[in-house]
């Protein structure tokens, strides 16, 4: 089987050099353990954080040549494990290879591979909507930015898989949801998702899009990039407003210290001159509540699952490269490694 | 009489030369005003947002050549409203000046001249411990940063008249208070007011210092400086941390971006790695709840007031000057205009 292997700590954003596939026995089960085949894998922008040399994050560093890791769905291939059956469908973090052996008895505090009832949605939302990263934007919108009914939410990298999902929590909820994206077609998309107005901010008018998209300010602004997009966004914020911060994509592949000049000053500014409220809120995510919710309005109608997927493991460290080259994908972003069933 | 008014904007920290001295006519009081006779001013450090030609914060700017604003104590020699009788007492924000009349029906949003009870405490201390920098000290430690008995805050300009306080509330909340101040005769003067701990951030050795005091790390930072106080104390804050953010002494002469690198990556990746919370709240005062708490602390003897004292109207630019270059004055910076009575 193939996997991918880490070759190279990144040296800013990561390119897919930095990467590479290896062919290995596929493993065998033990004892109370599965044999998993990899179906999807999410390219996760998070993982960045554990590709620093140098580790600037509260993350845990990978080691060199050790298998990329990061969420899946799978299919039981064989089990010694009385909960699961062959065929069975599984979200869990068993990384960027093929298949995998998994001890759900010895599971870490994730807890072991989440059972998918492929009846209730596509298993590959999994990854995304009834994922890790829906519950990143509930937990975002409904718990730390407090979104109520008739506000303004302004969501960078919208078209993204946590950002689409917060627009569209927000709309759920009866906000008005604005969402920042580059390029035409992602901004088309987001529409088509019934966010209410965008900006693209790789247009030359980017500044007179966001003022006309924001003619009010906004109540809360969904944080996922930093630098220039933000810069652009802190005078359209109202007093009071919340600033749940869920990434930072421009700084990923910047240390403690970017090129000047500083622009730290500036950003107190805006804190004190308007009261602003800001949460950092990565890894943590919105529990059971928060899947039944999006589940709902899933069901409802109201919510709409986006992706975009790519096929082939090999295809996998292109796809994580172009997250932080601005690519043009819509909603959360797949390596397709096997057909399903 | 004479008024202090603004002769130029500041250009980076206010200089005393900003400032002029005028001598005009004592105002008369018509119906239903009040003559009011300055005791003491304060100058207090927030004023410096109204000093931006290019105006950067939500304050409003002072017209050149006008008086400057300010809160102040004051005796009424003359009255033609039924609230108030001359030998009163009271505090309101009539400036830099020897005299004002005022007209209590037509106050601003502050409201009218709050009277204050000689016997209860100094009249000086409605400036400081009962006054502004009280309440802004209990907004943060109680309101925003929720601090609980048994945590750790720390507060940076620990010896101004907010940060004063809130080490004393804290530790009248049962918490441990560990203050950051400029020069060894302010940090011994921290202790003496009760703090558990202090760094001096002009010794060579602050970094250990810190280190020293923050054992376990700070659940809450009380924010009044930025800069490299604020890089040196973002590595000691836990999980989880409140960054009540009251003022940034250290970038009130820069506009939106300081000289590089930029800071605003590291600050962002301090943000996500730990869960930050941060808010601002100039400009937001705790109201009746605090000053009643506050006036309790210092009855039981757990809070006392500090405050420095510099005679003359004279010498107010200068005083207003050094509160930014970092003066050896501990507690609140007052101008006494004239003596009591």
């Amino acid at each position: 089987m193939k996997q991918v292997v880490l070759a190279a700590y990144a040296q800013g954003n990561p390119k897919s050099s930095d990467f590479r596939i290896e062919d290995v026995p596929v493993p065998v089960p033990g004892d109370r353990e599965v044999l998993l085949r990899t179906l999807y894998i999410a390219v996760d922008p998070l993982i960045r954080f554990s590709l620093d040399e140098t580790l600037l994050s509260g993350a845990s560093r990978m080691e060199l040549g050790s298998v990329m890791v990061g969420p899946t769905v799978s299919q039981v291939l064989a089990s010694n494990h009385p909960d699961y059956a062959p065929g069975d469908y599984v979200e869990g973090r068993t990384g960027w290879q093929e298949y995998a052996v998994v001890a759900p008895d010895r599971s870490d505090y994730r807890g072991p591979p989440r059972k998918l009832d492929p009846a209730l949605a596509p298993v590959s939302t999994a990854l995304g909507a009834l994922g890790g990263p829906g519950q990143t934007a509930y937990e975002g919108v409904v718990n730390v930015g407090r979104l109520k009914a008739g506000e303004t939410i302004v969501i960078s990298a919208a078209a993204g898989a946590v950002g689409s999902m917060a627009g569209q929590i927000a709309k759920a909820l009866g906000a008005r949801a604005v969402g920042i994206a580059g390029g035409a077609e992602k901004c088309r998309g987001l529409l088509e998702l019934g966010f209410d107005a965008v900006a693209d901010y790789k247009a030359p008018d980017f500044a007179d899009q966001l003022r006309a998209a924001l003619p009010e300010g906004a109540d809360v602004y969904f944080e996922n990039v930093g630098g220039d997009v933000t810069m652009a966004v802190l005078p359209h914020l109202k007093r009071g407003a919340r600033m749940p911060m869920c990434g930072f994509i421009a700084y990923y592949g910047i240390g403690m210290e970017g090129p000047g000049p500083d622009r730290l000053p500036g950003f107190y500014r805006q804190i004190m001159a308007k009261g602003l409220e800001i949460k950092g809120f990565a890894g943590i995510f919105a529990g059971q509540k928060g899947l039944d919710d999006i589940a709902g309005w899933m069901k409802e109608g109201k919510i709409r699952f986006a992706e975009s997927v790519v096929d082939g493991i090999e295809s996998a460290p292109e796809a994580f490269a172009s997250v932080f080259s601005g690519h043009a994908h819509l909603g959360k972003l797949l390596v397709r490694v096997a057909p399903e069933g």
